[in-house]
C-alpha cells in the first residue's frame, strides 16, 4: 500500500507531524515537547487491534517498534522508553513509542492524561526531527 | 530457557498469578477485578526494552500478544484491548494486554494510576482463568 493511501484519523494528523515512512507504518512525532514521542501507524485500512495485521506484517511492526525504541534513545539519551497501542480514543492502529526520563512532568506515571500538550518550538522541533530521522533508514 | 529458571520481579509476582508458559513468555493474570488483565514475561534474562530480544524473540512475541488480545476477546467480548511495555515502575521488561469496556472505571483512559487495585474473588478468577486458559496453546 503506498504511503499516499494511508487514510489517518484526523486527531492522529492535527497533533503530529510526519517524519517518513518505514517499510509498515508511517512514522509520527508527537507535538508534545515534554516528551520525545513517536507514533507508529501502519498503512493498513481498518486496523484495530495488532492481530488485524497479518503474521508477517506484525514481524516487521515489532521491528518498527524496536527501530523506533533505539532511534529514540540515541536521539535523546533516555532512561526508559514506554510502547503503547491503546486505541480509546483513537481506534485506528497506532503505537506509541515515548523517551521517558527520571524528571520528566509524570515519571514514574505514563505519559497519558497528564495535562495538555505543549507543542513544540519549530526550531525545538527541527533539531529533534533531524536528529531522530537519522536512526531510521526510510523506504 | 526453562520456566524453572526466570527471576521475577517480586512486584510483578506479588500482584499477579501465573497462568502458564507460552514458547517464550510466562503469562500472567493481573490481579485485579476491574480489568481483564494479562501480563506476558519473555522468559530471557536481563531485559529492559523489546530491543533486547533478540529478532526471532520478537517475533514470538508479538504472536504472543496478538493471541493474549485474541484469548481476552473471547474470553470477555471486551470494545478494545490495549498493549503496552512501560517498565517505569518495574524494569524487567513484561508487556500488559488489557480488556478495556466503554463502561469501565477508566474508559477512555488508560489504566494505570486510576485508584487501587480490586483482587479477585477466588470464584471469580478461578473462572475467568479457565475461560482465559481455553485460548492458549500451552507449552
Amino acid at each position: 500500500m503506498a504511503a499516499s493511501d494511508l487514510i489517518l484519523d484526523p486527531k492522529l494528523v492535527a497533533e503530529s507531524v510526519a517524519l517518513g515512512e518505514l517499510e509498515l507504518s508511517n512514522l509520527r512525532l508527537f507535538d508534545d515537547a515534554r516528551f520525545p514521542w513517536l507514533i507508529l501507524v501502519p498503512r493498513r485500512p481498518g486496523l484495530v487491534e495488532i492481530h488485524d495485521l497479518a503474521a508477517r506484517e506484525r514481524a516487521l511492526l515489532i521491528e518498527e517498534i524496536a527501530a523506533a525504541t533505539t532511534a529514540l534513545q540515541a536521539a535523546t539519551r533516555c532512561d526508559k522508553v514506554n510502547v503503547a497501542a491503546l486505541g480509546n480514543q483513537v481506534r485506528q492502529l497506532h503505537v506509541h513509542v515515548i523517551a521517558r526520563f527520571k524528571d520528566d512532568a509524570a515519571w514514574p506515571n505514563p505519559v497519558w492524561g497528564r495535562g495538555a500538550r505543549v507543542p513544540y518550538e519549530e526550531v525545538e522541533r527541527r533539531s529533534l526531527v533531524k536528529k531522530l530521522r537519522a536512526g531510521f533508514d526510510f523506504a
